[in-house]
């Protein structure tokens, strides 16, 4: 037993190497030119532990980033809920606009963005699987403000969290400016005050 | 004299009929593929034609957008200004949402879109000689609104346009939304809520 469980914790290593492996040549060469070689020298592992577990580079590297925001315990998207919820989209948004202002963070982030514009069956899957969880999270915590009053209760939500995150994602994308916490804390004022509860 | 002018209609014609060919050739095989070559025997034109007046493939390709927003009179940017600023946003974010939505248009703007991700010095160069005159004639119109006590005078009209388009641009570059009038008119309305003049 001591065994089974060594050697699931050796695998997990090796799986973790392989994804951390991944994310690292994303950033250095860029997408089209990581190959599973490359992946699994970084790694210290053969290509053969790759294959087992991936049936191509492109579910490779897709679990690189599912990783992201995942942990032993299951993803990791619950946004804090203190009742208040100007200051917890303030701190949601302060540490968004820091990962994305942070070059190490950013660059695979960048490596596939560029291969979901150009790839929409790509760009569905991200949806899918890692966009969706996320904003299906975002949009239990802004339910939670209408239910306080301190949202409009008839207000989209997809369209709320356009109007929070579309500026901050564009703005990256383009370098068209700093991504600062100021920069944050004005995209939850605006989006507050559009969609604020019609009373209030 | 009648001659003059004669060959400089005919240089204009072989101008513009390169800038088509690059456009069309940008939508059908991909950015990376276009060649001088081939958008020479598409315009008709000889190599040495193109070369005599851009100096290299990066060159067309920009000027080829830029001509999207030019006319012979220069630059057309300019706002509808009725008075009305919801009205006037309405029929600039209308037109948008449609030329987004329509696959001809769109193609070889997703081709320039991917490169200025991946190149800062083309982002650079595109912010400053098409998205920078744009975006002034777009801030002149809010200016207009502000003195018609339309919009907040203290707004920060670079977040006004990011709030406006941004959603539109990302919901686009991941296909992740219909681009309808409709939606064009939510984003007018949410950014005139979020940037409303204080006292109305």
């Amino acid at each position: 037993m001591t065994d089974a469980k060594g050697s699931s914790r050796r695998s997990e290593r090796s799986r973790q190497a392989i994804l951390a492996a991944t994310r690292a040549l994303i950033s250095e060469v860029g997408y089209t030119k990581v190959s599973i070689e490359a992946i699994a020298a970084r790694a210290g592992v053969g290509k053969q532990t790759i294959y087992r577990w991936w049936p191509s580079k492109g579910a490779v590297i897709f679990d690189s980033f599912l990783a992201l925001s995942t942990t032993e315990e299951g993803p990791q998207v619950e946004l804090p809920d203190t009742g208040d919820i100007e200051a917890d989209l303030k701190v949601v948004m302060r540490a968004t606009a820091a990962e994305f202002a942070d070059p190490e963070f950013e660059r695979p982030i960048r490596a596939l963005e560029v291969e979901i514009v150009n790839d929409p069956e790509l760009a569905a899957q991200f949806r899918e699987k890692l966009a969706r969880p996320v904003d299906e999270a975002k949009k239990a915590r802004l339910r939670s403000a209408q239910r306080a009053g301190q949202l409009d209760p008839g207000a989209d939500l997809d369209l709320v969290l356009e109007v929070l995150y579309a500026p901050l994602f564009q703005r990256w994308l383009h370098r068209s400016g700093p991504l600062t916490a100021e920069y944050a804390d004005s995209l939850v004022d605006v989006t507050l005050r559009a969609f604020r509860a019609p009373s209030s």
